[in-house]
């Protein structure tokens, strides 16, 4: 039974400082704000300082006081405990290429989604040549500790201060158990939100590629969905 | 808001007679079970009449009196009015290519997870030429209406008659609205089931290959996961 977790004997997240690398997207912003919000230290990061440093303020207009602060990329990831890589997909293996002793040692985890857009067709993924984002950030930064996750969190919600609660599950993957356990229990800091393993990183392909599928559920449905695990 | 549509609004599926060939294998037979218990006529469909006959006495030992019968896969086809096809991956295109006339003008549900398993990987998505198990029905169908749903159902616990209620939504994919409107009905029919829009079949393949990950998580959690969507 040593294989068994629940949700509840996860290490101990509060305390890390959290660098979002591309923090200055959507997603990179939701995310930085609910951290802050749940007492994280957050460096925003972005290729330029004071765009960095702008989202920073952004949001600290939206919730005052809030521990975050915008940086250089490089700096950003120097001074973060653990980094999320929300950067979009063009710019995601150069990103990493030329940040990898600032992000050796460290636990980095990818959120981003290889996806293509076409009218009439809507959302779909690309394809990859490592198979998935999360696995060319594992063959780039051979020195670090690379993790999936937060794919699916609906950055207008995360970005709304009104929503006190994210109602959906983190899918956390990762060949690496101490560092899928220290992310499920860092996406366990937001309030609704739990980390559920989710697999081995030869297994984050789809787990990207799905979120086209929520692009076509949220249409559908005029929604903003996220995905629960049942019977965990 | 023509594009909105709740899960209530949708076609009244009870009557249908349901197909299911490779009905023998555990996942069908847990549907057939399933959906015989809803009422539904079902013919369990296999090679071999007297195999398909064998399932459909075995889920009539487990529940009396279910309107469950089996025979060839062709005669399951040609009997019934929308067909799901749940055979192991190896046999999904020769069984297709061989029922093409049976299967013209039908909905076609295809549930086939293509997935490979090798030791210390765990289950993985194989590589489909066309995409996914549901474009290759596709490819091979052109005179059906195919849609992809039901891979992520338990087939234990489908097949396990003291559970009263499934904790799942299943995402229903394909091109034709009114066939997946009437599929996402047909998966309303099972009790604790919901069945949800998932997107075109161009954004199948993430979905089958999902099961990997529900298969790494039950593993992990000693679980039988599903998924929820939330928000819908």
């Amino acid at each position: 039974m040593t294989e068994q977790k629940s949700p509840h004997d996860l290490p101990d997240a509060s305390g890390l400082t959290i660098g979002i690398l591309g923090g200055t997207g959507d997603q990179g912003k939701g995310l930085a704000l609910r951290f802050a919000m749940a007492g994280h230290e957050v460096i925003i990061g972005s290729r330029k300082a004071d765009r960095a440093q702008e989202a920073a303020d952004d949001l600290r207009s939206v919730v005052a006081g809030l521990p975050v602060r915008g940086a250089e990329n490089a700096a950003a990831a120097t001074a973060a405990d653990i980094v999320i890589i929300a950067v979009p997909w063009e710019g995601h293996r150069p990103t990493l290429e030329s940040l990898r002793p600032e992000l050796a040692g460290k636990i980095v985890v990818d959120c981003v989604n290889p996806l293509g857009f076409e009218k009439g067709k809507g959302a779909f993924a690309l394809p990859v040549e490592e198979g998935s984002a999360a696995e060319q950030a594992a063959a780039v930064l051979t020195d670090s500790r690379v993790v999936a996750a937060f794919h699916h969190v609906s950055a207008k919600l995360l970005l709304d201060p009104s929503v006190e609660s994210m109602d959906l599950d983190v899918l956390v993957l990762g060949n690496d158990r101490e560092a899928t356990d220290l992310v499920q229990a860092l996406a366990g800091r937001i309030p609704g939100m739990r980390g559920i393993y989710g697999g081995r990183l030869h297994n984050a392909h789809q787990v990207e590629a799905f979120t086209a599928n929520l692009i076509s559920i949220n249409r559908r449905y005029k929604a903003h969905a996220g995905l629960r695990v049942t019977d965990v």
